[in-house]
């Protein structure tokens, strides 16, 4: 079964989402809409709604009721897409302008602002309480993230822990709670919600690892802006904490890298050769294959119907990816 | 009856709000939690709890459930002051240095929608989805008015209406829904809830203004801040669109002082003097005092209770402060 295949069975019930997404985003505003129809535009994988509806099969499905969780969960990762543009001074995202680069910071941070507001109003749709705390909660944890990543830039003595919860905070509690809310939306029973919570989290580990390790052997072709993009930002990922522990010579090159990363920027290739001659890239493929394999174990206590397939699917294709 | 005596009558309950608001910004990190505790302490007058109080006496009050609407109500206010100093460059608020002079933009962006998502989390408290689709919907409004506002810096040829709409946006709504949501989690009757929006509204409208004239006529030591800064911002506020309809070399002095603020900044008080001489302030308090007037009409429909007095009294306080 190939990932567009499972996509296919659910264009119907994806491009219903759109809809709902573009809606969200028409404000009476002219500024404001543009800048937003342009991020959707931009597209991606949707892969946060396509978790939801996936994960709402372990239920009753009903996508009249499921879009107001699919798009809110979209319109949070895409408020936290714009956000980040205002800090990374990124150019490009996804090969596209971003809206910094054509507005200004200011009006992108509003404008993050109306989209997680909107993404809170859209899911008041369902009376149950429990859902808008899973969702606000989510958007606190991702703010949490994002501080955390601040904070712990051009750090080297930052462990693997501090790693992992950063990476969960800013990814994998999103997709995590993607699988979740499918489930509640759907009504299924609540063993069930958590499994399907916990499979995400495991995904989204292996997700954003597997990120953090394209941004060292991916090329700007496939990546969409040049390699090395993390530690050009002062921001140290799995690969990089690996090779400056296990090799002084690369901590002391990166740890004078980061004195002057201006000055220094022409040195990044040689820095992304240092670490690739180690074993810092197997190292983090391999834990990143250790949460894809808690993901598929998470899978087996799931009822067998077809869905658990796709899911598998999906978790392979993410955690696999090589770009 | 004085101000001081109707905060002394809510002494208890308003600290209740105060340890929840401490309790709500107490996350495990430690810079977001110093800055959000800082803004915390910067304090204020609580405005908007009191007015979640004051409404909530004409339905049946309780606040160990009113705190859970009261303080998110704060906390959304607070949050769009984080974000308004990333966006200010503002030095000074209240007369204490903001989050962004001592940390960074990043972390105060971050922290204001960490504090935006803790606002709608808290609320979640009550099962009623129409609370939290007013409290998001009502930061949505803010964002739009926040970005309206950038949209018309510097804009000459903008008329009342524009004017009117965005302090609506940026300040009256808040207002109006903290009366309203004071209502609905009272269980107060749909025409209590509808009557104390209307209200609030109008409180709020004449707030704004009242504070855009302080902005001509407050002293430094008044505003905590010299004043003309929202001339100096770019920013057009009644009195100048007044001034500058009514006198073309008021306009055209603006224009040119808008050229160039940074290289004209010693012209402010030329200007400012300049509009004070006409009768653009007296215009202003005119309008102001109307929507006062609509306040106070508005609460003759309530049931009469010593409430309403107290909600006069702070209307009116509100309406015709001097700083």
């Amino acid at each position: 079964m190939k990932l567009a295949e499972i996509y296919m069975q659910f264009q119907a019930d994806i491009e219903m989402i759109e809809n709902e997404l573009e809606e969200n985003v028409q404000a009476e505003h002219d500024v404001l809409t543009d800048a937003s129809i342009q991020l959707l535009k931009a597209g991606g994988k949707r892969i946060r709604p396509v978790f939801v509806l996936l994960a709402a099969r372990f239920g009753s499905y009903d996508i009249e009721s499921l879009k107001h969780i699919a798009a809110p969960l979209e319109l949070i990762h895409m408020g936290s897409l714009v956000h980040d543009d205002v800090i990374d001074d990124a150019d490009l995202r996804r090969g596209k302008k971003t809206i910094k680069s054509q507005w200004d910071n200011r009006v992108a941070m509003y404008t993050g602002d109306f989209i997680f507001g909107k993404a809170l109003e859209t899911s008041t749709y369902f009376d149950n309480p429990k859902i808008h705390q899973i969702l606000s909660n989510a958007m606190m944890e991702m703010c949490l993230g994002e501080i955390e990543q601040i904070r712990d830039q051009y750090n080297l003595n930052q462990n693997f822990r501090v790693y992992l919860r950063r990476i969960k905070r800013k990814t994998a509690l999103l997709i995590a709670v993607s699988c979740q809310l499918g489930a509640i939306a759907a009504k299924a029973n609540t063993y069930i919600q958590n499994q399907l919570y916990q499979f995400g989290y495991y995904v989204g580990m292996s997700f954003q690892i597997t990120d953090d390790i394209l941004d060292f052997v991916g090329t700007e072709k496939q990546l969409g802006k040049p390699a090395g993009g993390d530690l050009l930002q002062g921001n140290v990922t799995l690969p990089a904490l690996y090779a400056m522990h296990h090799h002084t010579d690369i901590r002391r090159k990166i740890d004078l890298f980061f004195q002057d990363i201006e000055e220094n920027a022409d040195q990044i290739n040689d820095i992304l050769a240092m670490i690739k001659n180690t074993d810092a890239i197997s190292y983090s493929i391999k834990i990143s294959d250790q949460y894809l394999q808690k993901a598929y174990e998470t899978l087996e206590t799931l009822p067998n119907q077809k869905e658990k397939r796709y899911l598998y699917e999906i978790a392979s294709y993410i955690g696999k990816r090589k770009f």
